[in-house]
Protein backbone atom coordinates (compact mmCIF):
# COMPACT_ATOMS: atom_id res chain seq x y z
CA UNK A 1 0.00 0.00 0.00
CA UNK A 2 1.51 3.11 -1.04
CA UNK A 3 1.07 6.31 0.96
CA UNK A 4 2.70 10.07 -0.24
CA UNK A 5 3.42 12.19 2.60
CA UNK A 6 4.72 15.71 2.08
CA UNK A 7 5.18 16.83 5.80
CA UNK A 8 8.20 15.25 7.76
CA UNK A 9 6.45 16.21 10.80
CA UNK A 10 3.60 13.80 10.11
CA UNK A 11 2.79 11.02 12.50
CA UNK A 12 3.01 8.21 10.06
CA UNK A 13 6.48 8.82 9.58
CA UNK A 14 7.40 8.56 13.68
CA UNK A 15 8.90 5.23 13.12
CA UNK A 16 12.08 7.01 11.15
CA UNK A 17 12.43 10.12 12.89
CA UNK A 18 15.86 11.20 14.36
CA UNK A 19 17.75 8.48 13.53
CA UNK A 20 20.99 9.21 15.41
CA UNK A 21 19.69 10.92 18.06
CA UNK A 22 20.71 7.01 19.67
CA UNK A 23 18.60 7.41 23.35
CA UNK A 24 15.42 8.68 21.60
CA UNK A 25 15.94 5.75 19.10
CA UNK A 26 16.77 3.13 21.91
CA UNK A 27 13.46 4.09 23.86
CA UNK A 28 11.64 4.07 20.69
CA UNK A 29 12.38 1.21 18.87
CA UNK A 30 12.35 -0.47 22.47
CA UNK A 31 8.91 0.89 22.81
CA UNK A 32 7.70 -0.27 19.16
CA UNK A 33 9.73 -3.57 19.14
CA UNK A 34 11.27 -2.34 15.87
CA UNK A 35 14.56 -1.83 14.30
CA UNK A 36 15.41 -0.01 11.12
CA UNK A 37 17.29 -1.33 7.88
CA UNK A 38 18.98 0.62 5.79
CA UNK A 39 19.30 0.30 2.43
CA UNK A 40 18.05 -2.29 -0.33
CA UNK A 41 20.89 -4.97 0.84
CA UNK A 42 20.45 -5.07 4.29
CA UNK A 43 16.44 -5.19 4.08
CA UNK A 44 16.69 -7.53 1.23
CA UNK A 45 19.11 -9.76 4.21
CA UNK A 46 16.39 -8.63 7.40
CA UNK A 47 13.47 -10.02 5.03
CA UNK A 48 15.69 -12.93 4.22
CA UNK A 49 16.23 -13.69 7.72
CA UNK A 50 12.59 -13.39 9.06
CA UNK A 51 12.13 -10.21 10.29
CA UNK A 52 8.33 -8.64 8.49
CA UNK A 53 8.48 -5.31 7.12
CA UNK A 54 6.21 -2.92 8.88
CA UNK A 55 6.37 -0.12 6.85
CA UNK A 56 8.88 1.24 4.48
CA UNK A 57 10.20 5.03 4.34
CA UNK A 58 11.87 6.06 0.39
CA UNK A 59 11.51 8.12 -2.35
CA UNK A 60 10.20 7.17 -5.50
CA UNK A 61 13.57 5.99 -7.15
CA UNK A 62 13.99 3.76 -5.04
CA UNK A 63 10.72 2.13 -4.39
CA UNK A 64 11.26 -0.40 -7.73
CA UNK A 65 14.02 -2.68 -6.37
CA UNK A 66 12.57 -3.17 -3.18
CA UNK A 67 8.82 -4.21 -4.83
CA UNK A 68 9.39 -7.52 -4.88
CA UNK A 69 9.92 -8.27 -1.11
CA UNK A 70 7.30 -5.72 0.33
CA UNK A 71 4.40 -7.93 0.63
CA UNK A 72 1.53 -5.80 2.58
CA UNK A 73 3.96 -3.61 4.07
CA UNK A 74 2.76 -0.19 3.95
CA UNK A 75 5.39 2.00 1.98
CA UNK A 76 5.66 5.52 2.73
CA UNK A 77 6.83 7.55 -0.60
CA UNK A 78 8.34 10.96 0.11
CA UNK A 79 10.47 14.05 -1.58
CA UNK A 80 14.82 13.43 -0.74
CA UNK A 81 14.16 16.63 1.10
CA UNK A 82 11.44 15.04 3.78
CA UNK A 83 13.94 11.57 3.97
CA UNK A 84 16.53 13.35 5.02
CA UNK A 85 14.24 15.90 7.22
CA UNK A 86 12.56 12.74 9.06
CA UNK A 87 15.54 10.43 9.38
CA UNK A 88 17.93 13.65 10.62
CA UNK A 89 20.87 13.01 7.75
CA UNK A 90 21.03 12.11 4.08
CA UNK A 91 20.09 8.17 4.03
CA UNK A 92 22.05 6.23 1.98
CA UNK A 93 20.40 4.31 -1.17
CA UNK A 94 17.13 6.09 -0.26
CA UNK A 95 15.37 2.81 1.84
CA UNK A 96 14.60 2.77 5.17
CA UNK A 97 12.79 -0.15 6.57
CA UNK A 98 10.82 -0.62 9.70
CA UNK A 99 11.44 -4.10 10.82
CA UNK A 100 9.61 -6.10 13.34
CA UNK A 101 11.66 -7.82 16.08
CA UNK A 102 10.98 -11.12 16.92
CA UNK A 103 11.99 -12.78 20.45
CA UNK A 104 15.44 -14.10 20.73
CA UNK A 105 16.13 -17.48 21.31
CA UNK A 106 17.14 -18.85 24.60
CA UNK A 107 20.86 -18.90 25.39
CA UNK A 108 20.44 -22.38 26.34
CA UNK A 109 19.53 -23.04 22.61
CA UNK A 110 21.86 -20.99 21.33
CA UNK A 111 25.03 -22.73 23.15
CA UNK A 112 23.37 -26.08 22.14
CA UNK A 113 23.66 -24.99 18.19
CA UNK A 114 27.40 -23.98 18.22
CA UNK A 115 30.69 -25.57 19.74
CA UNK A 116 32.30 -21.61 19.41
CA UNK A 117 30.86 -19.00 21.14
CA UNK A 118 31.79 -15.52 21.80
CA UNK A 119 30.48 -13.78 24.69
CA UNK A 120 30.40 -9.96 25.17
CA UNK A 121 30.31 -8.34 28.45
CA UNK A 122 28.59 -4.91 28.39
CA UNK A 123 30.29 -3.65 24.72
CA UNK A 124 28.94 0.15 24.82
CA UNK A 125 29.71 0.86 20.89
CA UNK A 126 26.95 0.01 18.46
CA UNK A 127 29.55 -0.38 15.50
CA UNK A 128 32.07 -2.42 17.71
CA UNK A 129 29.22 -5.02 18.77
CA UNK A 130 28.15 -5.17 14.98
CA UNK A 131 31.97 -5.55 13.41
CA UNK A 132 32.29 -8.41 16.06
CA UNK A 133 29.64 -9.52 14.81
CA UNK A 134 30.98 -9.72 11.09
CA UNK A 135 34.03 -11.51 12.39
CA UNK A 136 32.21 -14.13 14.04
CA UNK A 137 30.45 -15.28 11.26
CA UNK A 138 33.37 -14.86 9.15
CA UNK A 139 35.77 -16.93 11.17
CA UNK A 140 33.30 -19.86 11.55
CA UNK A 141 31.93 -19.08 15.57
CA UNK A 142 28.54 -20.39 15.70
CA UNK A 143 26.88 -18.22 18.37
CA UNK A 144 27.05 -14.97 20.28
CA UNK A 145 25.88 -14.69 24.21
CA UNK A 146 25.26 -10.90 24.96
CA UNK A 147 25.79 -9.91 28.46
CA UNK A 148 22.65 -8.15 30.20
CA UNK A 149 23.85 -4.85 29.71
CA UNK A 150 25.38 -5.41 26.33
CA UNK A 151 24.65 -2.46 23.18
CA UNK A 152 22.09 -3.58 20.98
CA UNK A 153 23.15 -5.80 17.61
CA UNK A 154 19.70 -4.84 16.17
CA UNK A 155 21.06 -1.14 16.39
CA UNK A 156 20.69 0.59 13.19
CA UNK A 157 24.90 1.16 13.02
CA UNK A 158 25.84 -2.40 13.92
CA UNK A 159 23.51 -4.01 11.58
CA UNK A 160 24.76 -2.06 8.93
CA UNK A 161 28.57 -2.38 10.61
CA UNK A 162 27.87 -6.21 10.46
CA UNK A 163 27.18 -6.54 6.92
CA UNK A 164 24.13 -8.46 7.71
CA UNK A 165 25.95 -10.97 9.92
CA UNK A 166 23.86 -9.48 13.21
CA UNK A 167 21.02 -11.85 10.65
CA UNK A 168 22.88 -14.78 10.23
CA UNK A 169 24.31 -15.45 13.31
CA UNK A 170 22.28 -16.64 16.42
CA UNK A 171 22.27 -14.79 19.21
CA UNK A 172 20.99 -14.77 22.49
CA UNK A 173 21.12 -11.89 26.06
CA UNK A 174 21.56 -13.47 29.23
CA UNK A 175 18.92 -12.72 31.95
CA UNK A 176 21.60 -12.34 34.35
CA UNK A 177 24.93 -11.05 34.54
CA UNK A 178 26.18 -12.22 38.19
CA UNK A 179 25.56 -15.80 37.29
CA UNK A 180 26.33 -15.46 33.32
CA UNK A 181 28.82 -17.93 33.34
CA UNK A 182 27.74 -20.71 35.38
CA UNK A 183 25.24 -21.82 32.65
CA UNK A 184 27.98 -21.39 29.94
CA UNK A 185 29.99 -23.97 32.39
CA UNK A 186 27.38 -26.53 32.90
CA UNK A 187 26.74 -26.58 28.99
CA UNK A 188 30.33 -27.88 28.99
CA UNK A 189 32.34 -24.61 27.24
CA UNK A 190 35.37 -23.90 28.07
CA UNK A 191 35.43 -20.04 29.33
CA UNK A 192 38.33 -18.32 28.08
CA UNK A 193 38.78 -14.64 29.74
CA UNK A 194 40.40 -12.01 26.73
CA UNK A 195 42.48 -9.58 28.82
CA UNK A 196 45.59 -7.33 27.79
CA UNK A 197 46.92 -8.61 30.91
CA UNK A 198 50.46 -9.69 29.32
CA UNK A 199 50.59 -12.40 32.21
CA UNK A 200 47.95 -14.31 31.22
CA UNK A 201 48.33 -17.16 29.23
CA UNK A 202 49.28 -16.10 25.36
CA UNK A 203 46.46 -16.53 22.90
CA UNK A 204 48.31 -19.22 20.92
CA UNK A 205 49.48 -21.78 23.56
CA UNK A 206 45.81 -22.83 25.20
CA UNK A 207 44.92 -25.99 24.92
CA UNK A 208 41.70 -25.38 23.42
CA UNK A 209 39.04 -27.68 24.09
CA UNK A 210 35.72 -29.36 21.94
CA UNK A 211 33.56 -26.27 22.73
CA UNK A 212 34.99 -22.98 23.99
CA UNK A 213 33.50 -19.68 24.59
CA UNK A 214 35.67 -16.34 24.71
CA UNK A 215 34.95 -13.34 26.70
CA UNK A 216 35.34 -10.03 25.51
CA UNK A 217 34.52 -6.79 27.37
CA UNK A 218 33.86 -3.44 27.27
CA UNK A 219 35.91 -0.82 25.55
CA UNK A 220 36.66 1.04 28.68
CA UNK A 221 36.48 -0.93 31.72
CA UNK A 222 37.62 -4.33 30.06
CA UNK A 223 36.11 -7.66 31.51
CA UNK A 224 34.55 -7.13 35.16
CA UNK A 225 36.81 -8.77 37.98
CA UNK A 226 33.87 -11.16 38.04
CA UNK A 227 33.95 -12.95 34.96
CA UNK A 228 37.62 -12.81 34.49
CA UNK A 229 37.85 -14.72 37.87
CA UNK A 230 35.34 -17.16 37.52
CA UNK A 231 36.36 -17.94 33.62
CA UNK A 232 38.04 -21.06 33.22
CA UNK A 233 41.87 -19.48 31.82
CA UNK A 234 42.72 -15.75 31.81
CA UNK A 235 44.11 -15.43 27.50
CA UNK A 236 46.16 -12.81 26.58
CA UNK A 237 46.87 -11.47 22.77
CA UNK A 238 51.00 -10.41 23.15
CA UNK A 239 51.45 -7.13 22.92
CA UNK A 240 54.83 -4.98 22.09
CA UNK A 241 56.02 -3.63 24.88
CA UNK A 242 57.14 -0.73 23.24
CA UNK A 243 53.54 0.00 22.47
CA UNK A 244 52.47 -0.84 25.67
CA UNK A 245 55.25 2.19 26.94
CA UNK A 246 54.15 4.80 24.67
CA UNK A 247 50.57 4.20 25.96
CA UNK A 248 48.96 1.42 23.30
CA UNK A 249 47.83 -0.78 26.52
CA UNK A 250 45.29 -3.12 24.42
CA UNK A 251 43.94 -3.85 21.14
CA UNK A 252 40.10 -2.69 20.23
CA UNK A 253 37.83 -5.42 21.06
CA UNK A 254 36.94 -5.78 17.21
CA UNK A 255 40.77 -6.34 16.50
CA UNK A 256 40.89 -8.56 19.82
CA UNK A 257 37.85 -10.51 18.90
CA UNK A 258 39.20 -10.63 15.01
CA UNK A 259 42.46 -12.44 16.67
CA UNK A 260 40.76 -14.68 19.24
CA UNK A 261 38.50 -16.31 16.51
CA UNK A 262 41.04 -16.80 14.05
CA UNK A 263 42.94 -18.64 16.90
CA UNK A 264 39.68 -20.90 17.12
CA UNK A 265 39.89 -22.14 13.93
CA UNK A 266 43.28 -23.77 14.63
CA UNK A 267 41.37 -26.03 16.85
CA UNK A 268 39.24 -27.83 14.40
CA UNK A 269 41.99 -28.80 11.88
CA UNK B 1 48.77 34.02 26.46
CA UNK B 2 45.34 34.15 27.43
CA UNK B 3 42.42 35.14 25.41
CA UNK B 4 38.92 35.58 26.44
CA UNK B 5 36.57 34.64 22.97
CA UNK B 6 32.96 35.34 23.76
CA UNK B 7 31.99 34.98 19.83
CA UNK B 8 31.66 31.98 18.36
CA UNK B 9 32.28 33.57 14.69
CA UNK B 10 35.49 35.04 15.92
CA UNK B 11 38.21 34.71 13.49
CA UNK B 12 40.32 33.79 16.17
CA UNK B 13 38.80 30.45 16.39
CA UNK B 14 38.71 29.66 12.42
CA UNK B 15 40.98 27.05 13.45
CA UNK B 16 38.48 25.05 15.61
CA UNK B 17 35.40 25.55 13.11
CA UNK B 18 32.70 22.27 12.50
CA UNK B 19 35.03 19.76 13.16
CA UNK B 20 32.31 16.99 11.82
CA UNK B 21 32.24 18.72 8.67
CA UNK B 22 34.87 16.31 6.85
CA UNK B 23 35.23 17.99 3.67
CA UNK B 24 35.82 21.65 5.05
CA UNK B 25 38.01 20.08 7.65
CA UNK B 26 40.51 18.45 5.20
CA UNK B 27 40.99 21.70 2.58
CA UNK B 28 41.03 24.02 6.22
CA UNK B 29 43.67 21.45 7.62
CA UNK B 30 45.87 20.98 4.48
CA UNK B 31 46.05 24.61 3.82
CA UNK B 32 47.23 25.41 7.15
CA UNK B 33 49.05 22.36 8.03
CA UNK B 34 47.57 21.77 11.12
CA UNK B 35 45.59 19.00 12.70
CA UNK B 36 43.42 18.59 15.90
CA UNK B 37 43.93 16.65 19.07
CA UNK B 38 41.27 16.20 21.59
CA UNK B 39 41.79 16.08 25.04
CA UNK B 40 44.23 16.30 27.83
CA UNK B 41 45.41 12.48 26.94
CA UNK B 42 45.81 12.83 22.94
CA UNK B 43 47.31 16.68 23.43
CA UNK B 44 49.92 15.29 25.73
CA UNK B 45 50.73 12.28 23.38
CA UNK B 46 51.06 14.81 20.38
CA UNK B 47 53.26 17.61 22.12
CA UNK B 48 55.37 14.54 23.57
CA UNK B 49 55.86 13.04 20.15
CA UNK B 50 57.50 16.73 18.96
CA UNK B 51 54.37 17.94 17.64
CA UNK B 52 53.95 22.13 18.51
CA UNK B 53 50.98 23.40 19.61
CA UNK B 54 50.11 26.29 17.55
CA UNK B 55 46.91 27.23 20.10
CA UNK B 56 44.28 26.22 22.21
CA UNK B 57 40.81 26.49 22.76
CA UNK B 58 39.59 25.02 26.03
CA UNK B 59 37.11 26.48 28.81
CA UNK B 60 38.29 27.70 32.21
CA UNK B 61 37.59 24.27 33.80
CA UNK B 62 40.19 22.51 31.29
CA UNK B 63 42.94 25.01 31.41
CA UNK B 64 44.70 23.86 34.49
CA UNK B 65 45.34 20.63 33.97
CA UNK B 66 47.09 21.28 30.74
CA UNK B 67 49.24 24.25 32.23
CA UNK B 68 52.15 22.60 32.10
CA UNK B 69 52.58 21.59 27.83
CA UNK B 70 51.32 25.08 27.15
CA UNK B 71 54.72 26.43 26.64
CA UNK B 72 53.38 29.92 24.71
CA UNK B 73 50.85 28.82 22.73
CA UNK B 74 47.90 31.08 22.42
CA UNK B 75 45.22 30.04 24.58
CA UNK B 76 41.53 30.64 23.44
CA UNK B 77 39.21 30.30 27.11
CA UNK B 78 35.21 30.61 25.99
CA UNK B 79 32.50 29.10 27.33
CA UNK B 80 31.04 25.51 27.35
CA UNK B 81 28.17 27.02 25.16
CA UNK B 82 30.41 28.69 22.71
CA UNK B 83 32.96 25.41 22.70
CA UNK B 84 29.97 23.42 21.50
CA UNK B 85 28.84 26.28 19.04
CA UNK B 86 32.55 26.35 17.40
CA UNK B 87 33.27 22.89 17.30
CA UNK B 88 29.82 21.74 16.29
CA UNK B 89 29.38 19.28 18.61
CA UNK B 90 30.09 18.58 22.65
CA UNK B 91 33.78 18.42 22.76
CA UNK B 92 35.05 15.84 25.20
CA UNK B 93 37.43 16.72 27.74
CA UNK B 94 36.81 19.70 27.17
CA UNK B 95 39.68 21.09 25.38
CA UNK B 96 41.07 21.29 21.70
CA UNK B 97 44.77 21.45 20.13
CA UNK B 98 45.53 23.01 17.24
CA UNK B 99 48.73 21.28 16.80
CA UNK B 100 51.45 22.62 13.82
CA UNK B 101 51.72 19.25 11.16
CA UNK B 102 55.66 18.03 10.61
CA UNK B 103 57.55 16.72 7.60
CA UNK B 104 56.16 13.53 7.07
CA UNK B 105 59.62 11.02 6.72
CA UNK B 106 60.40 9.43 3.83
CA UNK B 107 59.03 6.36 2.55
CA UNK B 108 62.85 5.27 2.21
CA UNK B 109 63.30 5.89 5.77
CA UNK B 110 60.15 4.24 7.62
CA UNK B 111 61.14 0.84 5.09
CA UNK B 112 64.68 1.55 6.91
CA UNK B 113 63.72 1.29 10.23
CA UNK B 114 61.41 -1.52 10.09
CA UNK B 115 61.55 -5.03 9.20
CA UNK B 116 57.53 -5.57 9.35
CA UNK B 117 55.61 -3.35 7.54
CA UNK B 118 51.65 -2.25 7.02
CA UNK B 119 51.07 -0.69 3.94
CA UNK B 120 47.42 0.71 3.24
CA UNK B 121 46.37 1.58 -0.36
CA UNK B 122 43.38 3.67 -0.05
CA UNK B 123 41.64 3.38 2.84
CA UNK B 124 38.67 5.81 2.97
CA UNK B 125 37.46 5.78 6.35
CA UNK B 126 39.73 7.65 9.24
CA UNK B 127 38.77 5.43 11.64
CA UNK B 128 39.99 2.17 10.03
CA UNK B 129 43.02 4.28 9.85
CA UNK B 130 43.28 4.94 13.30
CA UNK B 131 42.11 1.35 14.36
CA UNK B 132 45.07 -0.33 11.90
CA UNK B 133 47.36 1.95 13.37
CA UNK B 134 46.63 1.08 17.08
CA UNK B 135 46.72 -2.69 16.16
CA UNK B 136 50.04 -2.06 14.25
CA UNK B 137 51.52 -0.37 16.77
CA UNK B 138 50.28 -3.39 19.88
CA UNK B 139 51.23 -5.93 17.58
CA UNK B 140 55.04 -4.69 16.94
CA UNK B 141 54.43 -3.90 13.30
CA UNK B 142 57.36 -1.02 13.13
CA UNK B 143 56.12 1.04 10.30
CA UNK B 144 53.28 2.09 7.69
CA UNK B 145 53.31 3.28 4.43
CA UNK B 146 50.36 5.17 2.94
CA UNK B 147 49.18 5.07 -0.94
CA UNK B 148 49.07 8.90 -2.14
CA UNK B 149 45.52 8.79 -1.71
CA UNK B 150 44.95 7.01 1.51
CA UNK B 151 43.17 8.73 4.29
CA UNK B 152 45.05 11.17 7.10
CA UNK B 153 45.87 9.85 10.09
CA UNK B 154 46.19 12.74 11.81
CA UNK B 155 42.65 13.30 10.84
CA UNK B 156 40.82 14.09 14.28
CA UNK B 157 38.83 11.05 14.22
CA UNK B 158 41.87 8.53 13.61
CA UNK B 159 44.22 10.31 16.17
CA UNK B 160 41.54 9.86 18.50
CA UNK B 161 40.49 5.93 17.38
CA UNK B 162 44.29 4.91 17.18
CA UNK B 163 44.76 5.90 21.19
CA UNK B 164 47.61 8.07 20.16
CA UNK B 165 50.11 5.12 17.95
CA UNK B 166 49.66 7.62 14.76
CA UNK B 167 52.19 9.34 16.98
CA UNK B 168 53.91 6.53 18.05
CA UNK B 169 54.80 4.08 14.73
CA UNK B 170 56.65 6.08 12.30
CA UNK B 171 54.33 6.40 8.71
CA UNK B 172 55.56 7.90 5.41
CA UNK B 173 53.06 8.40 2.19
CA UNK B 174 54.60 6.72 -1.44
CA UNK B 175 54.29 9.65 -4.24
CA UNK B 176 53.63 7.42 -6.58
CA UNK B 177 50.92 4.68 -6.41
CA UNK B 178 51.96 3.47 -9.37
CA UNK B 179 55.81 2.45 -8.86
CA UNK B 180 54.78 2.25 -4.97
CA UNK B 181 55.37 -1.83 -4.63
CA UNK B 182 59.25 -1.01 -6.64
CA UNK B 183 60.75 0.93 -3.66
CA UNK B 184 59.03 -2.16 -1.24
CA UNK B 185 60.21 -4.78 -2.65
CA UNK B 186 64.39 -2.92 -3.77
CA UNK B 187 64.50 -2.25 0.07
CA UNK B 188 64.17 -6.37 0.22
CA UNK B 189 60.32 -6.46 1.65
CA UNK B 190 58.49 -9.41 0.90
CA UNK B 191 54.85 -8.05 -0.04
CA UNK B 192 51.81 -10.22 0.63
CA UNK B 193 48.78 -8.77 -0.66
CA UNK B 194 45.89 -9.49 2.10
CA UNK B 195 42.85 -10.90 0.21
CA UNK B 196 39.37 -12.19 0.89
CA UNK B 197 39.75 -14.58 -2.23
CA UNK B 198 39.50 -17.81 -0.54
CA UNK B 199 42.17 -19.40 -3.51
CA UNK B 200 45.07 -17.25 -2.18
CA UNK B 201 47.58 -18.45 0.62
CA UNK B 202 46.27 -19.42 3.63
CA UNK B 203 48.11 -16.49 6.34
CA UNK B 204 49.19 -19.51 8.62
CA UNK B 205 50.82 -21.08 5.63
CA UNK B 206 52.86 -18.53 3.76
CA UNK B 207 56.66 -19.03 4.79
CA UNK B 208 58.11 -15.58 6.13
CA UNK B 209 60.83 -13.70 5.35
CA UNK B 210 63.12 -11.27 6.90
CA UNK B 211 61.32 -8.52 5.85
CA UNK B 212 57.59 -8.50 4.98
CA UNK B 213 55.12 -5.61 3.67
CA UNK B 214 51.74 -6.19 4.30
CA UNK B 215 49.32 -5.23 1.80
CA UNK B 216 45.65 -4.01 2.81
CA UNK B 217 43.22 -2.70 0.25
CA UNK B 218 40.08 -0.35 0.69
CA UNK B 219 36.92 -0.66 2.44
CA UNK B 220 34.96 -0.79 -0.99
CA UNK B 221 36.94 -2.53 -3.41
CA UNK B 222 39.83 -4.04 -1.92
CA UNK B 223 43.54 -3.84 -3.08
CA UNK B 224 43.49 -2.78 -6.77
CA UNK B 225 44.16 -5.35 -9.76
CA UNK B 226 47.95 -3.97 -10.10
CA UNK B 227 49.51 -4.28 -6.35
CA UNK B 228 47.51 -7.67 -6.42
CA UNK B 229 49.33 -8.62 -9.18
CA UNK B 230 52.46 -6.73 -8.30
CA UNK B 231 52.83 -8.70 -5.05
CA UNK B 232 54.90 -11.36 -4.51
CA UNK B 233 52.00 -13.50 -2.99
CA UNK B 234 48.33 -13.18 -2.59
CA UNK B 235 47.73 -14.09 1.10
CA UNK B 236 44.02 -14.97 2.56
CA UNK B 237 42.62 -15.37 6.24
CA UNK B 238 40.39 -18.34 5.82
CA UNK B 239 36.66 -17.34 6.33
CA UNK B 240 33.51 -19.60 6.86
CA UNK B 241 32.26 -20.66 3.56
CA UNK B 242 28.75 -20.45 5.37
CA UNK B 243 29.03 -17.08 5.95
CA UNK B 244 30.58 -16.35 2.69
CA UNK B 245 27.20 -17.53 1.36
CA UNK B 246 25.17 -15.83 3.50
CA UNK B 247 26.89 -12.88 2.13
CA UNK B 248 29.78 -11.80 4.94
CA UNK B 249 32.35 -12.21 2.31
CA UNK B 250 35.00 -10.03 3.49
CA UNK B 251 36.71 -9.20 7.17
CA UNK B 252 36.54 -5.53 7.73
CA UNK B 253 39.79 -4.32 7.10
CA UNK B 254 40.66 -4.16 10.95
CA UNK B 255 40.21 -7.08 11.34
CA UNK B 256 42.27 -8.29 8.64
CA UNK B 257 44.98 -6.03 9.48
CA UNK B 258 44.92 -7.42 13.24
CA UNK B 259 44.69 -11.31 12.39
CA UNK B 260 47.36 -10.47 9.89
CA UNK B 261 49.72 -8.20 11.91
CA UNK B 262 49.46 -10.67 14.84
CA UNK B 263 50.17 -13.89 12.60
CA UNK B 264 53.52 -12.06 11.67
CA UNK B 265 54.97 -12.07 15.30
CA UNK B 266 55.05 -15.87 14.61
CA UNK B 267 57.99 -14.99 12.10
CA UNK B 268 60.22 -13.88 15.09
CA UNK B 269 59.66 -16.47 18.12
C1 LIG C 1 39.80 -1.98 24.77
S1 LIG C 1 39.90 -3.48 25.60
C2 LIG C 1 39.66 -2.99 27.30
C3 LIG C 1 40.85 -2.40 27.93
C4 LIG C 1 40.76 -2.39 29.45
N1 LIG C 1 41.54 -1.28 29.90
C5 LIG C 1 41.27 -3.70 30.03
O1 LIG C 1 42.27 -3.66 30.75
O2 LIG C 1 40.69 -4.76 29.80
C6 LIG C 1 38.39 -4.30 25.27
C7 LIG C 1 38.47 -5.80 25.30
O3 LIG C 1 39.27 -6.26 24.23
C8 LIG C 1 39.96 -7.44 24.61
N2 LIG C 1 41.40 -7.19 24.47
C9 LIG C 1 42.02 -6.02 24.18
N3 LIG C 1 43.34 -6.20 24.07
C10 LIG C 1 43.58 -7.50 24.29
C11 LIG C 1 44.76 -8.33 24.31
N4 LIG C 1 45.98 -7.83 24.07
N5 LIG C 1 44.61 -9.64 24.57
C12 LIG C 1 43.40 -10.18 24.78
N6 LIG C 1 42.26 -9.45 24.78
C13 LIG C 1 42.35 -8.14 24.54
C14 LIG C 1 39.56 -7.74 26.04
O4 LIG C 1 38.50 -8.67 26.06
C15 LIG C 1 39.09 -6.38 26.54
O5 LIG C 1 38.16 -6.52 27.59
C1 LIG D 1 36.48 -5.01 3.36
S1 LIG D 1 37.84 -5.72 2.59
C2 LIG D 1 37.57 -5.40 0.88
C3 LIG D 1 36.57 -6.31 0.27
C4 LIG D 1 36.63 -6.31 -1.25
N1 LIG D 1 35.34 -6.62 -1.75
C5 LIG D 1 37.68 -7.31 -1.76
O1 LIG D 1 37.29 -8.24 -2.44
O2 LIG D 1 38.87 -7.17 -1.48
C6 LIG D 1 39.17 -4.61 2.94
C7 LIG D 1 40.53 -5.25 2.97
O3 LIG D 1 40.62 -6.11 4.11
C8 LIG D 1 41.46 -7.20 3.81
N2 LIG D 1 40.68 -8.44 4.00
C9 LIG D 1 39.36 -8.57 4.22
N3 LIG D 1 39.01 -9.85 4.39
C10 LIG D 1 40.14 -10.57 4.26
C11 LIG D 1 40.45 -11.97 4.32
N4 LIG D 1 39.52 -12.90 4.59
N5 LIG D 1 41.74 -12.34 4.13
C12 LIG D 1 42.70 -11.42 3.90
N6 LIG D 1 42.46 -10.11 3.82
C13 LIG D 1 41.20 -9.67 4.01
C14 LIG D 1 41.95 -7.03 2.37
O4 LIG D 1 43.21 -6.40 2.37
C15 LIG D 1 40.89 -6.12 1.79
O5 LIG D 1 41.40 -5.35 0.71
Amino acid sequence: MLEYVTDAADPRLTDFTRLRDVELRKSLEAERGLFMAEGEKVIRRAVGAGYPIRSLLTTRRWLQPLADVLGDATVYVVSDEIMTATAGFQVHRGALASMARLPLPSTASVMESANRLVVLEDIVDHANVGAVFRCAAALGVGGVILSPRCADPLYRRAVKVSMGAVFSIPYARMDNWYTGLDELRAAGFQTLALTPDQSATPLDEVKLGDRVALLLGAEGDGLSSRWLHEADEPVCIPMSPAAMDAGVDSLNVVAAAAIACHGLMRGRR
